[in-house]
Formats: C-alpha cells, structure tokens, sequence
C-alpha cells in the first residue's frame, strides 16, 4: 500500500473517535447526549437545504465540508460548552494542539487544506464561515427547543449568555436570526430561559 | 413563521431519529454498534479526502449530500445488513414508503430533489453514486478490518458474499478495489472471512 492512501486511510480510522466526543445538547423526544459526529453529519445535511437563508450566497461544498470537520479537534481537546466560562479560556489552545496532531496524519497537501477549512470556520470572515457558525448554532438551537429547553434550564442559561451566542447568526443568517429570535423569546416567557 | 420555514425545521427535526439506527457495524478499538448518521458523516468526509481516488471527475457537493442522506429512509424501514438474505427481498419496498413519507415534510421543491439525490444513489449510473457506493462500501471495510474483522466474523460472513459486495467499489474507485482486495484477501487468510 503506498504511503499516501495508508495516511489517509490512518486519518479515516483517526476521526472515528469523533463519534464519542459527546456535546451537553440532547437529541430529539428527550433522547441521549449527542455526539460530535452526529452533530456534524445535522448541519451539513441542514446547510444543504437551508442554503437559501445565507445573506450571501455560499459554495456549498465548501459550507459541508466545513461543517463536516470542524469539531475533529474535540478529539483531543474535548468538548467545551458554550456556556462554560472556565473551558473557553483554555479552549484555544488546546483546539490548537489537537488540529497539529491530527491533521498531520494527513499527507502534507491535505493536512494544509483542512486546516485552512478549519482556520476559516474558526476566523468566521468568510460567507461560507458565517453560514456554517449559523448552522453550529440553529441545530442545537431547535433540538433544545424541541425538547422544551431541556439544555437551557439544565445549565441555568441566562438571555444574556444565549444572546451573546445566538446572535452571530446574523452574520449568517438574518432570516434564521428572525426565527431564533422568536424560538428564544418563547423560552424565556415559558422560563426555560432565565430573564436575567 | 412561514409555512417553507416551518416544513423545513420539522424536516431537520424528522432526520435526528436517524442518530438512533443502529448498524452491524462497529467502532473502530471493538466500540460500540456505529448509528447512521455517524456513517455517513464519516463517508461524507472520506469521499471528500478521497475524491482523487474517484475513476471519474466527481462533483463533489453532490457526492456529499448523497452520502449525507443515503441512509434516512431507514428512520422507517430500518438497517438492512448487507448479508441478510431475507431482509434484502422486502428492503426496497420499505425504503420506498419510507422515502415517500420522509421527504414530503420538506416544501415541494425540495422534496423533488431530495428524492432525485437519493435515487441517483440507488441507481448507482453516475460517477458520482457510483463513488458514493464505494464509499458505502469502503468504510465499514475498514472499521471492520481495524477490528480484526469482528463483524465477518460474528455473521459467518464467506469470501463470496463479501466480494458480492465490495466489487461494486471497481465501479467507483478501481484504486480503492486494489486495497479492499488486499485487505479481505489478509482476512481471508486470517481466517476471519470463510473461504467457501
């Protein structure tokens, strides 16, 4: 086998591991902790058929793509919430080491251009970033919301803190923006949300 | 909210059941039964890294969505495994309900292309179904290889029956047949796949 199709098939059997990386949102009908992988594989699909809310029109194999990879890091660096203050000030760093480690696996031609996907999911500057960041956003969002905000009240999630994140979906998506608007209106007068 | 929006979100919500269909298959390090959703999250990303392996040029958005959504009729008609005699005989009619069901929570125009993807799949003609097969086929090939062919032998799998399947990948990928010979025939001599 040459060198080249063996580090990629080493890479296949690397990113496996994403299916036990395991988030704090729920799946649906109040279902079990969902995976990393999972996730992924829902806003990929969901940027396909969603791709009409983009503010600006996206390549969207790119948009897919993205989605695709962009939490194989978790891997090594595990999940951070996004409501986990302590965790986000650690997160960068250790999301850095993680995206050396295993996109090195790679050969070198490959291992640049996941990165470069990666890095620009993460600068989110691109139409294609922005959209995929509404994606990472609006699934959780409408899996939570579907399970009466089971997350939020978890974790005594505040409007502010959900706003703060919510809110660059906008950049994304301002119709999507609308909806989640709505969806979090609703929840914080159901008190699944809390005002303050 | 309007009505597309609202049909496409229900959609999103419909496809999460896929996280619960299990497969024969199994993580990699002897993990636990892989879901759907986690297949083709990893096969999407495989075709991806693995496009230049494709006999054809291959529009790789198409290829990724296929992968994508290839296995949601199973939300209703359940994992066939590849072997199962008996199930293979009815599994066309159940995914044929089930696709008619699934895909007409999304508006019209969506609909219409969801089920034009997903039979370009089943019809296996272009070079991208036919990539997105040897995809299908080539990653539980490795999983399972990476596991010392526990799946083989677990279901008394033969020699006969696993080439049934996997020649497909020549159709799409004659590099990815070489190494998939390769492996089944270690595997053979291994004595985890039955000669006869």
């Amino acid at each position: 086998m040459d060198e080249r199709i063996k580090k990629q098939i080493e890479f296949a059997l690397e990113i496996d591991k994403e299916k036990n990386i395991f988030r704090q949102t729920h799946l649906s009908n109040n279902g079990r902790n969902e995976n990393d992988a999972e996730h992924a594989w829902h806003i990929a699909i969901m940027s396909y058929f969603l791709q009409e809310y983009s503010n600006e029109k996206v390549d969207i194999a790119r948009v897919m793509i993205m989605c695709l990879i962009h939490d194989i890091v978790e891997i090594d660096a595990g999940d951070t919430y996004a409501y986990d203050s302590e965790g986000l000030k650690t997160q960068n760093n250790r999301e850095k080491i993680a995206k050396e480690r295993i996109f090195s696996l790679l050969p070198t031609d490959q291992k640049k251009e996941f990165i470069s996907i990666f890095d620009e999911f993460e600068e989110n500057q691109t139409p294609e970033a922005k959209f995929a960041h509404a994606m990472d956003n609006f699934q959780p969002l409408i899996l939570n919301n579907s399970n009466d905000g089971g997350d939020w009240r978890e974790h005594n999630v505040t409007a502010k803190q959900v706003y703060g994140r919510q809110s660059k979906t906008k950049d994304g998506s301002k119709k999507l923006f609308e909806i989640t608007d709505m969806i979090l209106q609703e929840n914080i007068k159901k008190g699944n949300i809390k005002e303050v």
